[in-house]
């Protein structure tokens, strides 16, 4: 069983970093085009894709943010974080099978609330910038370990 | 097949809306859990979240924003609609089993670009305010109908 150990409100400082990185893969995008509802071929149709400015299929732009809220819920402040808002600037395509990077910093905290900014950035594996902005979260005020659940294995059809 | 037909930047309107609901499902959770990394205990484990504020599980904030950019790119302006920027605030949570309802509103159009402003706002089958926001977006100059994908038939184990 895996373990993930948070970092309450008081343990957090300006300028802490984390990392989190992941490769986007067919399956990514196939899953969140089934739980979004978004069967735009360009995600999707080779073919089609080839037809585009792109030539070739893209990632849905907010799988980047659903990577970006997960490294805020797995690295900092991790377990027990509430999230309160992100802002997002998608910078350029994010491509089947890209390597993408999720940089967080604080950069700010509330002197009385546990309330935390989070300076957000996603690099691909040519370390260029594919989508910035910022999450607002309240951080957790006591540290927790938590036992992560099992992720489902998932077959497509 | 499913056709699906844009609303170019040209016949855009201020004021104008559209609405996209969706169902969110156990296995809409888990797929984001999967394609993610976010295994936190909060989304996936009934006995852990039992113990929590919200005393059941939760979706993924971040759900929701998925489903916002699907609005986006199925109905306001729909397909060819390039995302440049996403701000969300979460209200509430979104529980499993509940109707959400994405409401889009043109709010802003540029006098010389096709840039795009849309309100966003997310309401639970409570009427509730889920989340709002607002997106900004390069509207398609051209009207296009395309032929959407197959959504794939996904099992889990």
């Amino acid at each position: 069983m895996t373990t993930l150990t948070n970092i309450p409100f008081d343990q957090l400082s300006i300028h802490q970093q984390a990392h989190y990185s992941k490769v986007v893969t067919e399956q990514d995008v196939q899953l969140f085009a089934s739980l979004s509802g978004d069967a735009n071929p360009i995600h999707l149709d080779d073919s089609y894709a080839q037809t585009t400015q792109f030539k070739q299929r893209i990632a849905h732009g907010m799988l980047t943010g659903a990577v970006i809220s997960a490294a805020i819920a797995m690295k900092l402040p991790g377990p027990g974080t509430i999230y309160l808002g992100q802002s997002l600037r998608f910078k350029r395509p994010v491509m089947l099978g890209d390597s993408i990077t999720v940089t967080l910093t604080v950069i700010d905290k509330h002197e009385s609330k546990p309330r935390v900014k989070l300076q957000c950035e996603v690099h691909n594996q040519h370390n260029q910038l594919v989508a910035d902005g910022e999450a607002e979260v309240l951080a957790p005020t006591e540290q927790q370990t938590l036992t992560l659940a099992t992720l489902p294995e998932v077959q497509m059809t």
